[in-house]
């Protein structure tokens, strides 16, 4: 064991999102030190509970969680955090190359449900143990190639029903459904039996009352990692005996082991020295696929919960009803592409707003650049095609004194809250095993 | 804190099971002290990983985990313990009163599947968050003085179709349908999303390589849980500012608070003194519904997998193939009624056996008759018409210094290692707030 205040260490974490902390925690139970570097003035990484411009704290980040999420289930329920729903809609709204449609959101579960059973008809055989993927099974290797859009594509259904079908993946993918891979909408699909009601169940229902932040701050409360805020790490220079980590400011640490929880397309901003540089595959060069936006807006008035889907042309590709608040009401919505949209800017969130529902006024917009954000530079996690059966499977499995943990690395739900904490519990936990 | 060696500590613990030995390290994480009194000469409760009478070892109790079981797929997955599968039935046969049918496991599924769906159609309405049942639905209590043997009498289907859904009920339920509430069932399909089939899957596909032991041990290692087994306790004493309990040797130990992690059927056991008397309560009184029996047999030569569905009249009213065992069939089998069977008197259970198939030889049995056992009384928890609404509302809610727990007390998979987990983990942290 080392001094509590030198730089020298049992694990460096790199990173204080969920990952991070839940890695901590679990070294800490086991009686091993660690510190979390964390290059923002902050914890929590892509989850963000922030006092926003429209007048109540919100979201900027990831949000929603559900008890078919295990391990973010587990602690929910171990610190008592009380959850909300996001409201049953009652009005849909829906642009396909037909013009707008106006419905139930019945009538719209109408028009997405035959493509969106088929689709996702072979998950199961694709991934029949959906929190176990590897090794991958034939079919996922037969599949990776396939773009979400070429699979829709191929579906004997209308074009309105591939034109919503476009539009829900491009949601599900935060990026142009051509960029995503078909095997990453199979795998969430297998994680929620195949049942694409069940996956909107899982993935956009239940919200943390008091937001994402008051289950990161149990979960750091119960840790002894030692947390230096405003640390963002340029070098990791793996050794014989130990790991060397220096940080922008020319401070040096060092340890047994580190744990890496940059999100993929973050990863250039570090330089591996030793026998892997996660910066070495093209996957860390390409980058994944989301480079999409979340939006929150305050519309004047009181409005029925409604939900709006356009397609991956469109500025804004989802919106929907939140919450009441003070006679307005909030709303939450998505980009398939950060640089077609300022969405910190009201005239813009507007326009957009308006290709669906435009009887409404926006009052006040807040939104955070994940993309451009530099130690982001992404949304969450999805993979582009081959690239899961390729370089992802290197990166979600491969360590040596470095292990990569964190939404990205995930083997269930990667990209949700639920696939952080699996990784930084499964990390934490094996490296341990090596000390 | 209290000396290691007395008697005094904060928490008791009643049971080492899996909810006792969680409670323990939950306790230990947070600096708590805790001793486990263990009526047995061993842990692990209801779930027990046997050197058994047929060549290898086998689960006496509780054995199937899934990721849909949120607390103990996150327990599976921390200590990365290897699971592996029932295999899939290649041949299905079912006896209603029209005889004895044989088909593919398909053919029974689809004599299954009309009923399952009309009875499952509610869970949802009934219980919207099945891990937070409470306080109950308005549906809940109006469905709850219902068996569930009647709301299968009261399905517009055939009669074959109803002897069918009796004995798949009667197998969950593990006693005849008559006694089994209607409301217990709706919780297990909310939990499965209302899908019958995900719900056979969750509930009887992935076992532990190891044994349910694996688990049991992983985690009461990293416990510091002082273990007195043989200690059966006789009384429990609340007083102003402790509790004080009493074993069957006339040992005492104190604590500021207790976990009882006793089966409901085991109550009357012990004796209550204070503010809070479970066994005053009419389901202590009653009992749950469960008195069955699962046994294993070790039949003469190689089978293809096959599953064998009676109804709550037969002796064994379920009987699955798991395994090749050196040439030989190694099959479980379930009863709804342990004191129509002795479970390990071979020549009985070869009767049972061939009511399906004749051509089987059974060479050796194993059983445990929990129902039998003083510190069980009952095998898995199932309550009955008007429990849930009634006094188990109350079993699983109230606590004074007294706290009840495990997974007759889950507030999710009631009855599951995964339900153990949840009581016992919620308990530990509401405790730790108090103190």
């Amino acid at each position: 064991m080392s001094n509590a205040n030198s730089n020298s260490t049992d694990v460096i974490i790199i990173g204080g999102g969920f990952a991070g902390v839940t890695a901590g925690r679990e070294l800490s139970n086991l009686g091993l030190e660690s510190i979390i570097l964390e290059g923002r003035d902050r914890l929590a990484g892509r989850t963000w509970t922030k006092e926003s411009d429209i007048g109540i704290p919100l979201e900027m980040g990831g949000t929603w969680v559900h008890w078919a999420m295990p391990y973010v289930w587990s602690e929910v329920k171990r610190y008592d955090l009380p959850l909300y729903i996001t409201p049953f809609a009652e009005e849909a709204y829906w642009k396909t190359r037909n013009g707008l449609s106006t419905g139930t959101p019945d009538d719209l579960a109408d028009v997405l449900d035959n493509g969106m059973n088929q689709l996702l008809s072979r998950s199961l055989e694709a991934f029949p143990t959906p929190h176990d993927p590897f090794p991958l099974t034939d079919l996922a290797h037969e599949l990776d190639p396939k773009t979400i859009e070429e699979a829709i594509n191929e579906l004997d259904v209308s074009t309105e029903e591939k034109d919503v079908l476009n539009g829900i993946w491009a949601l599900h993918f935060n990026c142009d459904a051509e960029r995503g891979g078909f095997t990453t909408a199979l795998r969430w699909g297998a994680l929620a039996n195949q049942d694409w009601k069940y996956l909107a169940e899982i993935t956009e229902r239940y919200k943390f009352v008091n937001g994402t932040q008051e289950l990161l701050n149990a979960i750091q409360n119960d840790s002894k990692s030692q947390v230096k805020l405003n640390s963002p790490v340029t070098s990791i220079d793996e050794q014989e005996d130990q790991v060397v980590v220096t940080t922008r400011d020319g401070q040096r640490y060092s340890a047994k082991q580190v744990i890496v929880t940059v999100p993929i397309n973050a990863l250039k901003n570090l330089e591996f020295n030793g026998p892997f540089d996660p910066n070495a595959l093209s996957i860390a060069q390409a980058g994944q696929a989301s480079n999409g936006l979340k939006v929150w807006m305050r519309v004047q008035g009181q409005h029925k919960p409604f939900h709006c889907l356009g397609t991956s042309q469109d500025t804004l590709h989802w919106i929907q009803y939140e919450n009441d608040l003070d006679g307005d009401s909030v709303l939450v919505a998505f980009a398939p592409d950060a640089s077609r949209l300022d969405g910190n800017n009201v005239a813009e969130v507007q326009k957009a707003l308006h290709e669906y529902r435009p009887d409404l006024e926006v009052l006040a917009v807040d939104s955070h650049d994940w993309v451009n954000d530099e130690f982001a530079q992404q949304t969450w996690t999805m993979f582009r095609p081959c690239q899961l059966t390729g370089d992802a499977t290197t990166l979600l499995t491969k360590h040596t004194r470095t292990w990569l943990a964190g939404a990205d690395y995930a083997h269930g739900w990667t990209s949700f809250i639920d696939g952080a904490i699996e990784s930084g519990m499964r990390t934490a936990r094996r490296i341990s095993r090596t000390l």
